[in-house]
């Protein structure tokens, strides 16, 4: 067959993709502010534009963050290529690597960091639950670790580590702490520089508001300085955090083709986000979550996690006895296009992961939400 | 320094790219189809409809690469972590890799296998000069590797490097072949399963005409044969071709969040070249080359790589004696608004890289370059 008789045979039709509420733990729904962004012409990935354009969105990260000490940097690819650049650039062959181990993404690094001849420790608890100061101190001091890794907002679970404690035991034991912030940057706090994150990654799809990608990191005085010091390679040359430094902030030296118009995009979602300002971003998911967890007790149903340990911005509710949830996830997005998601590995069939993200983060679309959940349930026959 | 006061220190410009004229060697201009995909509503990345995409980019890569037999993958990242992934996944640590190794992109291709453990071998000539198909089939035959490298089309020297006798000699002697076709895809043929190459790379910016951030793989039987054998885990894990496949083709297990927005815009942009017919927009690449050549040689200049040999997307001239090419980029990008690429490494100040592609690949605009070149040329005081 030749390559004409191939051209013929695809008649597909235009791209047309159908209205989703995007209620699942990511992506969220995104800004029309940012898809103009992403439709605005591309320059090239040298020129002084796109250059002000990365150091601009690298200012922006810093805000999102909460560090004024670290150093941003955005990795091209997404979040788990974020992960991935932690681990590439921060463990070296041979290194012991301490991980709190409560959730899908804990396993996630532990299997990176294998893959990248780590010496990997771990602290198991069952997904959902999360680790005291006195619990997180006893595992790093016993340990003694070149580097730890926890999970801020774990998305599998909807449970939410607090990092200080972590963070202060492992600078102790001289250790740098590695703090996967996929679900948290942008919706929640991560206070990079009060909560003494070393490494810090994150997505853009979450609590950003902007289509998948990107992966911005963050890298404190203490990583940035290991960083210069270290005289092995990275295993990766994509990842390679020096080499994307170089690219990105100081020399501006040629190391891969940037993705410029998810540049774009990232740059006017984090514009949206400042001038809102974070910290009442926060506060908008906060009330929201307050008024999805009030709506979902009110209809009889439970949160999967204590109340003290929730993450804002994605809620794990119980799967009610009986109930098929994803026949339920099923009702949602063939009605009124509204996307959920289930529970994985062991809390397959448990719960409904249910994101209040972004520009859904209101009480109208709360109550909207809640209200089409309610009908599905009560189609599945779940009395309420 | 509190968040908030962080924010409103963020003053920055409203998103507006200068108009480029992109005759580099990429990115180059996009269609402004391409920007409208863009700017569709994104879904979730495990939404029936982009599983749907996904299958749609496959077929449409099958067609641009030339292939049936074999089977196509999206990474998530540049044509720079497509090159990684080849590595990761077919050079085994221990394992030997020849390379044929004349410009920049195989010396990239040299430090990704040696960060990944590969015993590398070189056969190197000097840049923009090309191997004999007798020289190839020598080296392969001397050196019994597992896996043999070329690049396609050399983008740091203009030469392209016939596959055919290298892809024979490699599989007499049982070894797999990584060809790099970042800047040949879309533009000119690289017949893939013809030319029997086992894995191809590229990116989408380039002769594809979209923006960067994802690059297309093809593999052959015998490359797939191979992954499925493989027991050792790839050292990457965001790269790791098994899990990839089976997100994007069989099981449509998660893997990672793919980049929705792009791959809408792969999409459109392998949709306009399928509605040219491939092997029209080869013709018209091939039309343009040969006017921008004649158009060079009128002027008294010289083309860098011998006429055999050159890529017909991405023109190598010879920098005239006397003249400085960095003040020659500078009055084309700050006049007419024109981007076009000096040479680096041994090429530094020698060449200028002018990319002819995707929707800038019309006689006209052919003859709009060469105008505006002629002219900032005779103002840096060359006559011609």
């Amino acid at each position: 067959m030749s390559a004409t008789e191939q051209t013929t045979s695809l008649s597909l039709p235009a791209l047309q993709p159908p209205r989703r509420f995007l209620f699942g733990p990511g992506p969220t729904m995104v800004d029309p502010r940012v898809y103009q962004a992403l439709s605005k012409p591309i320059v090239g990935h040298l020129d002084s534009y796109f250059i002000q354009v990365m150091g601009d969105v690298q200012q922006l990260v810093k805000m999102a963050y909460g560090t004024t000490d670290g150093a941003t940097l955005v990795i091209s690819g997404t979040g788990s290529a974020g992960m991935e650049a932690a681990v590439a650039n921060f463990v070296e062959p041979g290194a012991k690597l301490a991980i709190f181990a409560n959730g899908y993404f804990s396993d996630r690094l532990t299997d990176m960091a294998k893959r990248q001849g780590a010496n990997v420790v771990r602290f198991e608890k069952s997904w959902g639950e999360t680790f005291s100061d006195s619990e997180a101190a006893d595992f790093i001091k016993r340990e003694k670790p070149a580097v730890v890794g926890f999970v801020h907002a774990e998305t599998s679970t909807g449970a939410l580590q607090a990092g200080k404690a972590i963070c202060a035991a492992a600078h102790e034991a001289g250790a740098l702490v590695i703090g996967d912030c996929v679900t948290s940057l942008g919706g929640l706090p991560v206070e990079f520089d009060k909560t003494g994150i070393d490494i810090a990654y994150s997505c853009t799809q979450k609590g950003l508001s902007c289509p998948p990608g990107l992966s911005p990191i963050a890298m404190s005085p203490r990583a940035m300085e290991y960083l210069a010091a270290r005289t092995t390679p990275s295993r990766s040359w994509y990842l390679d955090l020096k080499l994307i430094r170089d690219y990105s902030t100081v020399s501006h030296r040629y190391h891969h083709t940037a993705p410029i118009s998810m540049f774009y995009a990232l740059r006017e979602a984090l514009m949206v986000i400042a001038e809102e300002g974070i910290e009442n971003r926060w506060e908008r998911h906060r009330r929201c979550h307050r008024a999805f967890v009030k709506g979902i007790e009110a209809m009889g149903l439970r949160m999967y996690v204590p109340e003290a340990h929730r993450i804002t911005t994605l809620n794990t509710v119980c799967v009610p006895e009986g109930v098929d949830e994803a026949r339920v996830r099923k009702g949602l997005l063939e009605g009124p296009g509204i996307e959920i998601a289930g529970g994985f590995g062991p809390l397959a069939g448990k719960v409904f992961r249910i994101g209040v993200m972004g520009p859904l983060a209101t009480e109208d679309n709360v109550q909207f939400f809640l209200s089409e959940f309610k009908k599905v349930l009560s189609a599945e026959g779940h009395s309420l």
